[in-house]
């Protein structure tokens, strides 16, 4: 390889942000730090890795496929985190077993899958979310959609919506029908997936009723507001899939205390694509953008596998998504503070230093000329870099 | 394996930063991004990983062993970034190559060594630094040294010092010896190791007069104030030792400038571990810490084996070293807010949400029960707990 003519490349599915971008991202995260601390969460930092055997335990051998895999001095096999459910489950077994309960822990990290890059889709991401843990019940669900439904008005976007679902409303369907274990999960990958010409074909292909089969494929169609929860309750009828819809219905109530029900519909076609969740699921979408902004749910049964059973709800977002979307909405963070440009002709430049060093005392954004230079070179400067303000000394 | 009695671990050499730990390292980065921005340098956010390659053009092939390697999917191979050097030399080699210099980026982020880990040394750790590209001479490095002084006292510390070397002042001596190369690699490394047993026996064995033999063990002893420099040019007779030392003087005289001379004094026998510096180099030193706080200096080549050849300095900071320091000389982070307790009665709890509501738009941290207590119960929580507040809604 002769060195003079490398050309660094950034791996696949990487994205530096630089100036504006980068910018954004750091006002973004300290508005959401601040704004989860008002609601009583404390954050938590976690490694970058993991054990493989902690992510197993936590999300299931199907992650495998998706994670950037390496060995440790030890020939363990660390696994860069996928997202930051199962760190926190290692860490309320470990360090926090003896901390009153319940646990409002919140985060900002990067996670990592192995994908194929598109919009929206990288293989390292940034994601701030919260875990509200040893709280069963719609009381701790609606406080963790209230709070995603916070979570997007801070970040400036104000047209949105968050879609609850819940899956044992599917559970309660798939149980009645009859269907076999391997042709269930046939169906719900079709419905996570959004798949309706698949989903139809393998229900054609399923020895169900016509009417089973039409009840089938109206789920990924059930969203709406309250009334699609009354279309809802008319078409089922075990009882898991009732109380599923009790308990959004519970949720509902609630988020109207919080006054941000006008931010949220239900969708009961949600199948978010981890197998832990165990109760109310939730997506965040905006016009304009193909992909959920957020998405998380209630998980009771994760923290009994790490030792310490406990009940379990929250949510993550990513912040590029938000990005993306306030620009495509034309929603501006304001990133740019008054620049003051420091000249000097020859010989002045402990005077320039010194009023750099004031200008900063002052809290201003004070760029020192490195070298001397002319009047009106500095001034083209600062007419240039777009500087508000140029201290010339001579 | 037994899912129930699965003890999930940490990877060997990294930590969990939670509650207080989480909060100081947000306080103290949030400062330093406020700092380096008043200074007008611009965050760049870089991915977690790196081609090998982008690695080896940077910091050379030596670097291998102590880097996390794993694959991508195209079989080519990735590191965990062991500094962001590099990946800043990357981005200005591709999308900042048309900007106008000088550049000045800083950066905050995690990088990743494989070590064995021990007190202040860990697999993975938290950075901040800075990079001034395309500008070569005193006056930049005095910018970076006394951004570095202005770093340790926005984060709070008051007792440290900032010494700078000179990697020429090494070079001139060693060209002046007549030592074969691999001899002198030994000798750096014993510098490098502060070893001074190990680096008079090297010298023993080097066939060089007494005199020079004297002469190179007085190396790692030069740290002093100005009237150390003013030996030093006494003891070299070479004009690249002497160049070296007229720069620090001419560094020295910026930094009174800045009013920051107090906190610097001069070591000539730093000799960061990594090859590619080519002047200056900087470390800060706190009492009772066994380590440098932070290590940089000018390195006016590695940009060129991008394509874009371009002088260079700047500095980087160990975030937890910091938080260790400031714990050891007992300076303290206020990260407790005023925490506001809101408990409910049996059928109260949408007044207590309304009462959530209205902390949080007040600014106030607000933790809400989320089951009916009674006002004995909730009197004994913000006991227990240290809530400043209770608001009890019956």
């Amino acid at each position: 390889m002769n060195k003079n003519q490398f050309v660094p490349q950034i791996p696949y599915g990487t994205r530096d942000l630089l100036l504006r971008e980068a910018k954004q991202k750091r006002i973004v995260e300290g508005s959401l730090a601040e704004l989860f601390s008002r609601w009583g969460y404390d954050e938590v930092v976690t490694p970058t890795f993991e054990y493989i055997e902690t992510l197993t335990v936590g999300t299931g051998s199907d992650m495998h496929q998706h994670v950037f895999k390496f060995f440790d001095k030890n020939n363990r096999i660390l696994v860069l985190k996928p997202d930051m459910t199962t760190p926190i489950a290692r860490v309320a077994a470990t360090r926090l077993k003896e901390a009153q309960l319940p646990l409002r822990l919140f985060y900002l990290t990067n996670v990592f899958r192995h994908e194929q890059a598109q919009a929206g889709r990288q293989c390292e991401f940034y994601q701030a979310g919260v875990e509200l843990l040893g709280a069963p019940g719609p009381v701790a669900d609606a406080e963790v959609v209230a709070l995603a439904v916070e979570t997007m008005l801070e970040s400036g976007l104000a047209n949105f919506q968050i879609s609850l679902g819940q899956v044992d409303f599917i559970n309660g369907l798939m149980g009645e029908s009859g269907l076999t274990p391997q042709c269930q999960q046939q169906v719900k990958s079709a419905m996570v997936s959004r798949d309706l010409v698949g989903l139809g074909e393998i229900l054609a292909q399923s020895g169900l009723s016509r009417a089973a089969q039409e009840l089938l494929q109206q789920i990924p169609l059930l969203h709406g507001q309250e009334d699609m929860l009354n279309k809802a309750y008319r078409l089922v009828s075990n009882e898991l899939s009732r109380k599923a819809l009790d308990n959004l219905a519970d949720i509902r109530r609630l988020l109207a205390g919080y006054g941000v029900d006008r931010y949220v519909n239900f969708d009961l076609g949600i199948i978010r694509d981890f197998d832990y969740y165990t109760g109310m699921v939730i997506e965040g979408y905006t016009p304009g953008l193909g992909f959920p902004l957020c998405g998380g749910g209630r998980y009771d049964n994760m923290l009994a596998s790490f030792g310490v059973a406990n009940p379990a709800t929250g949510f993550a977002l990513g912040i590029e998504r938000v990005l993306l979307a306030m620009e495509r909405q034309g929603i501006s963070v304001s990133v740019r503070g008054k620049e003051v440009y420091i000249a000097w002709a020859d010989g002045q430049l402990s005077l320039a230093i010194e009023a750099a060093n004031k200008c900063r005392k002052e809290g201003r954004r004070a760029k020192l000329a490195l070298v001397p230079e002319s009047r009106t070179t500095a001034e083209n400067q600062v007419v240039e870099q777009g500087y508000e303000e140029l201290i010339y000394i001579e």
